[in-house]
């Protein structure tokens, strides 16, 4: 097995793209977006600025990657079996990451840096956005399917109905986004969302 | 009366004020935020670039100002005191001026902007997004007082259910925002809104 000091590229190159997004996320906490450069990411990561932009197209790129790998694995859906439960603890683990001091504003910059951004817009919309959509509508479609919501409701305003409001208020209205608002959101939307029955 | 000639300082202010907004509008709606630059705006108003600072700290200050010149009147609400009918226009007159081509891009872009921006942020937040929502809620709250809404309805979780998942769509999903999906959305948060007996 290889040392530390292995000369393997593909090694070397594995730990050079670690430590790259490990200072992009650090410095982006410390400093904000805006003033970060890929300049200040290459000298802390000890690495040349080429060699990020060969992985990387752009700063935004580069945050994003890093405030993902950090962000998406505490906001990962893992369904329980008790729809409305899964429901608000999803809603709640999204909340809790937006309204981190150090994250959520990085979040709501990689948003607005992304409607200035075609690639990275791109990125987030594609590579995040829709495919966290697409596993919220399957988690509303099973629970259609087993009769917790109602037959005639449309699933994707439904979603919309849950994460719109979340985001609202962290790009816009930067209201809070407390548990105590979370549950009321997502007892308002339950109320539209059961069957007429139950 | 004063000719179009006059001299008098105010009106001459006014008049290069205008000019400088309907072409921040123009050349914004032509190019794209991004590409447009302060230069451009005073070349075209006929302006030096020292009178646009004069009045606006920044390009993204200018053109939010002329963005929102041209939308509010158009999304201005207008109660006719038919509670759901009002609501229900009032969602398809802002889906209206986001999901056009030359609009929605720069409301987006604007927005974006705003997350990078502490004083555009404020400027939108504090001086549109906070107000219009507190004209929603006056709206809600008389609906309430009448009965036609739930007694015990949280009404700033309801109006961000309303204008929430506009904002999603015109920022993160990038989904169209048609009049039928205006119309379900209303459609559902008012099943949620209704009083039980209704």
């Amino acid at each position: 097995m290889a040392g530390a000091s292995s000369p393997d590229p593909k090694r070397r190159n594995e730990r050079s793209r670690r430590a790259i997004l490990e200072v992009a996320l650090q410095l982006c906490k410390e400093r904000g977006y805006a003033k970060l450069t890929i300049e200040a990411i290459a000298a802390e990561a000890g690495v040349g600025k080429q060699t990020i932009y060969r992985w990387w197209p752009s700063k935004g790129a580069v945050v994003a990657e890093a405030v993902l790998e950090e962000t998406l694995p505490r906001v990962r859906f893992t369904p329980t079996g008790d729809f409305e439960r899964d429901l608000r603890l999803q809603l709640r683990s999204i909340a809790r990451v937006m309204r981190e001091a150090e994250l959520g504003p990085r979040i709501a910059e990689l948003v607005g840096e992304a409607q200035l951004d075609p690639a990275l817009a791109e990125r987030i919309t594609h590579g995040v956005i829709r495919p966290l959509r697409e596993l919220n509508r399957q988690h509303l479609s099973r629970a259609q399917e087993a009769g917790l919501v109602r037959a005639d409701l449309d699933l994707d305003v439904a979603a919309d109905m849950l994460f719109g409001p979340l985001w609202f208020r962290l790009l816009l209205s930067k209201a809070p986004l407390t548990n105590r608002y979370v549950d009321a959101l997502v007892e308002t939307v339950l109320t539209a969302l059961r069957p007429p029955e139950g």
